[in-house]
């Protein structure tokens, strides 16, 4: 990824710390991705219909994430209104999805992976959201 | 759109008023679409430099309504939190690009179409919120 | 929604007929929105294992949709190429996706309803296509 | 990013080659974000009115790499068609979003790391098309 080369070119002022923002959008990509294949591996598993929620969960997390990380990726016409808001709601998503994920990760690797990037997600969010407090 | 149809078609329980809920969804929907029309119609106009801070508000809304209308279509393994702390956001994004887009609705019937749509989503979205608390 | 008006507003040249646009844009969007609403539908379903595939041709179909709906809602700086190959990949998911409902339709609601967006979006896409080529 | 990982553990037959596969969803991945970052930065530059076309290019290749990588993470259910048309639009968008990038790279930077984005990821899709023929 080139997160860190695109925030460096960038031609105007940006209103956070560059190294964390990558890191939080980096989290975020590889998070709705995860969620995106943990949705389609537990909709392949036997017991599926023990992973309803989680799949629910899953698809929640994976848009959230991408939505907040194309917004953190703009910073023309910043406001930390939207960001914040932005980062609370995604805090949300990945703190339902790692604990429903969690629940089956002695189970599915695919949910214990899960599990992990949406913990780097939750940390790497709420990190952010207390720097523009 | 078939909102209400799909909605009165779930098989299970839907926690939401659903008639409420459509209305919901469908302005979501409805102000993801003019959002992102609004950022190309201004990219297009001669004046392109003036309306930077309304292109990235308008990108921000349309992927912010994007991810809400679909976490909202979503009732399986619901998650209260979940769904006020998008609304929470999507209100923000909503608000942010109405107001921007008001400020340019007397040079450009685009924005001023636009802002319709932004405030029609953010009264919806706010509905809704009221109705969870 | 407010597709026409926000078509009839934009600054510049549309290489394209508006009215035809503008109901290809609408049914993209519809048809997005059906398939989220249809793939978590399905989720609830006592027969969910027997569901897999039209969960997964649903979310596929939703976001090849929400794809084409933006990209034909941009008019800036046009490229008949760009138009032409994402019509006939959503024509694709779209197909496919109407096929795996249709055979679901005498049992579920959600899948027949989905499907009848599934074959308006296509049939609209298709249309599109003619008139581009 | 978790992509092998999450590959790993998928339950199921995967009928492409795994490495292959991580590596093409890797690069849409990377695409998707940078060309979001590129759009941004041009939106910024004082000579937007040039970029017009180029901020155009981007939003349509960020969202379709976004669908696509999406399509490819899934397994259940796998079409072969559905992948091909996607791996083709896709390969379209980067292919012209790389070219306008190019453009533009003696003056700005952003543009020359987009335009590698691009051409990583069109090298990517092409390889993985070829694989599926």
């Amino acid at each position: 990824m080139k997160t860190t080369q695109m925030l460096d070119t960038y031609p105007a002022t940006i209103n956070l710390d560059r190294q964390l923002l990558a890191r939080v959008i980096e989290s975020l990509v590889a998070c709705s991705q995860a969620c995106t294949a943990c949705a389609d591996a537990c909709l392949s598993e036997e017991m599926v219909a023990d992973l309803r929620k989680c799949i629910r969960s899953n698809l929640d997390c994976a848009d959230s994430c991408a939505a907040t990380a194309r917004i953190l990726s703009r910073h023309t016409g910043y406001d930390a209104n939207i960001t914040r808001a932005h980062l609370e709601a995604c805090i949300a998503a990945c703190r339902a999805c790692g604990d429903e994920c969690e629940q089956h990760a002695g189970m599915h690797e695919h949910c214990r992976i899960c599990a992990e990037a949406c913990r780097d997600c939750e940390t790497a969010c709420a990190e952010l959201l207390a720097a523009i407090r």
